[in-house]
């Protein structure tokens, strides 16, 4: 069971970036037989800015993109799904070193131009034979509309492909941007994701664009969570081809820079709400959201208290409105000296918690009637400060606990 | 399902302690009609300690306890279960005061003698009719070896009654040790714990013995996690009635000191670890050991992250050997400066990870091996330090799910 739908992302327009091609293949890598492997050609000229996790177990792919980055503009992303290179020590690092080797090859760049991703299992070697066959298959169909192939073969425990696809105006100019993302499970971002890939053809230099990834992925992946687990390979990046028809963006106080910034924050919120959305066992989407805290980390840490509580997620499951569950969550968040005679609690629009307990107007009716939705919003309003967050986090089910413990076999 | 048993606990001795008198009545404040409210009568000269909940929504019954305590020695313990009292404002403190009124008014002290504990559904008003019929019914059938009774009516989701009792040598006198526990969901005490209640003949002065307690407790029950959700209502009493011939101990430095803090320690380490064998849903009871850590800050950061992951507990009730999972955990532990390579992690007696991925000795049949039996030891080598510390808690199953998401149906 899934709060996403099939339907909903096929049915998506998947606008091409000119200067972004993509190639998919079964490389047989996973067991299932169903593709697995997407190599990405950047035209040369593009730019790439990237978020990594912060995982000190990070796997190897993670630790030599980073590297990459570093050195020169990646020619090409590929990403393979089935197995995440992760834990794997030194042969790790060579498998990884290998693969992008056997990609370079194929397309007459640099090792140092590829930028590896792997998600799958962790612990387990790279099957090197099915990349060394896969490569060139994954190069042989690489195409401009690419997209939707390509989103659907970075899936693990995902139900659905994620993507995203907008036309926007940037200070008068068109500019496109198109992205995908996968993660269903292990999802608890911290200054990075799962795995996005996003490109645009806007035009915009190299810290612009690091700067608008950043911001946006704080936003949005940042504030999703599924079960609180922070993945090893957690990566999202932004490519930026440069090929649409306006002048750079080289300003962060400029007009184009901040219309730019909006449309990626808009398209990383979605690609994030719905790796929450196709969360393991999902059945209900939750929004939960601080006003009025002192600061954005003690909002956090009240949101996330709520938002990973196995207790409410079973609670949110049940459509039961057990709001206790919530005011115990909130009470153990850890907020110094927090004034619960002060502080108010909504469930949807009815106010549940206010004066230290139960609000005199709060009836177990109106409660049911927000517990039927799929869509729930949790609003907790502190009274302390100025600053709002939110994090979007998913129920707790029984297909979470059976997802999990059939996962390799 | 559960790891405990109702054999292992019914068939155990508990001794009385001198002083110290039970009642239990089914006052009906449960729907099931089971017995649900306790009074722990405290003969005169008793000192009792205490430790409560840190969750800022704390429980109207923990305000009264602590403020009651502050004033004079208490006379009267006053416990019921089915309704926590917690989240219920101003008539939730009018309430809890006026149970202690009921109390007193039957042995004949000051409602401040009376300390009040509720453990149940959050959110509820306290059914003080039934708390008028109950209180004097409960005084009625008050006996020396009410402990075993008493332990069956503070359960709530407990399948086994929780217990403990031993007779143990202080510095030449022979001193008992009696006490109860109850707990197993909302379980991840902070400072305190779940309910505890427990005595001993000792003589001791307030001073060692509120000592004895918080040292015991900082290594039991604040060592145990079956959810991270910290209780509203958590408090763990001592109560020592002075009436073994010994000699008061008055200095922690002294013989007598050591071996009572020891004895106390061991009752709370078996009562903590039955509530974790009681987990709700759980099949498997996990040591998370952390050796040569930094600090005990660092080492429970680790303890805690592998013993709260929802991917490491629901692998541990599959019986899957997924120790990429456990890698990961401890990889986003927050753990500054963390040598991947230095470190290492044991399932049971074997090394699945070293040199910063799996082991090469490790086998998969090694970790199926560990992963059939019920109890279970992951063991986290961090090299960075001297420090040790051991967390509990139990696996993840459908049935953590089923329980929570039917608690109020």
């Amino acid at each position: 069971m899934s709060t996403a739908t099939e339907t909903e992302t096929e049915t998506e327009t998947l606008h091409p970036i000119s200067g972004i091609y993509l190639g998919t293949t079964a490389a047989k890598i996973r067991k299932n037989g169903k593709p697995d492997l997407v190599i990405i050609e950047l035209a040369e000229g593009t730019r790439t800015a990237a978020t990594f996790t912060t995982n000190q177990f990070c796997a190897a792919p993670v630790t030599l993109a980073k590297a990459h980055l570093a050195t020169q503009a990646p020619r090409a992303l590929l990403i393979n799904a089935g197995n995440a290179n992760a834990g794997t020590g030194e042969q790790g690092m060579l498998d990884a070193q290998q693969t992008c080797a056997l990609v370079a090859q194929e397309l007459g760049c640099s090792p140092q131009q590829i930028l590896p991703f792997s998600t799958g299992v962790i612990g387990q070697n790279l099957p090197m034979e099915k990349f060394a066959a896969g490569v060139p298959d994954a190069c042989a169909n690489s195409a401009i509309d690419g997209w939707f192939a390509a989103s659907r073969a970075i899936m693990t425990t995902d139900i659905v492909p994620k993507t995203y696809s907008k036309v926007v105006d940037v200070d008068g100019a068109q500019v496109t941007l198109t992205g995908m993302s996968k993660g269903s499970g292990m999802i608890h971002p911290n200054m990075a994701t799962m795995l996005g890939f996003a490109a645009t053809d806007a035009k915009i230099s190299q810290e612009c664009l690091q700067q608008a990834l950043t911001d946006a992925v704080t936003k949005s992946f940042n504030r999703i969570t599924v079960d609180g687990d922070t993945s090893t390979n957690d990566a999202c990046t932004l490519s930026a081809t440069g090929q649409a028809d306006m002048p750079e963006i080289t300003e962060v106080s400029s007009v184009a820079y901040q219309q730019f910034a909006a449309a990626v924050l808009e398209m990383m919120t979605d690609l994030a709400q719905k790796i929450v959305r196709d969360g393991e066992g999902a059945t209900k989407f939750i929004a939960v959201i601080v006003e009025q805290a002192h600061t954005t980390e003690e909002a956090l840490k009240v949101a996330h208290a709520v938002a990973l509580s196995p207790l409410v997620k079973t609670a949110l499951f049940a459509s039961d409105p057990n709001w206790g569950r919530i005011l115990a969550a909130v009470g153990r968040a850890g907020v110094e000296n927090l004034d619960i005679n002060a502080l108010e609690i909504y469930l949807g629009e009815y106010c549940i918690v206010a004066n230290g307990g139960r609000a005199a107007s709060y009836t177990e009716e109106q409660g049911q009637e927000v517990m039927q939705q799929t869509d729930i919003d949790i609003r907790i309003v502190l009274k302390r400060g100025t600053v709002d967050e939110t994090v979007w986090t998913c129920d707790f089910s029984y297909d979470y606990v059976k997802i999990n413990a059939e996962y390799r076999s």
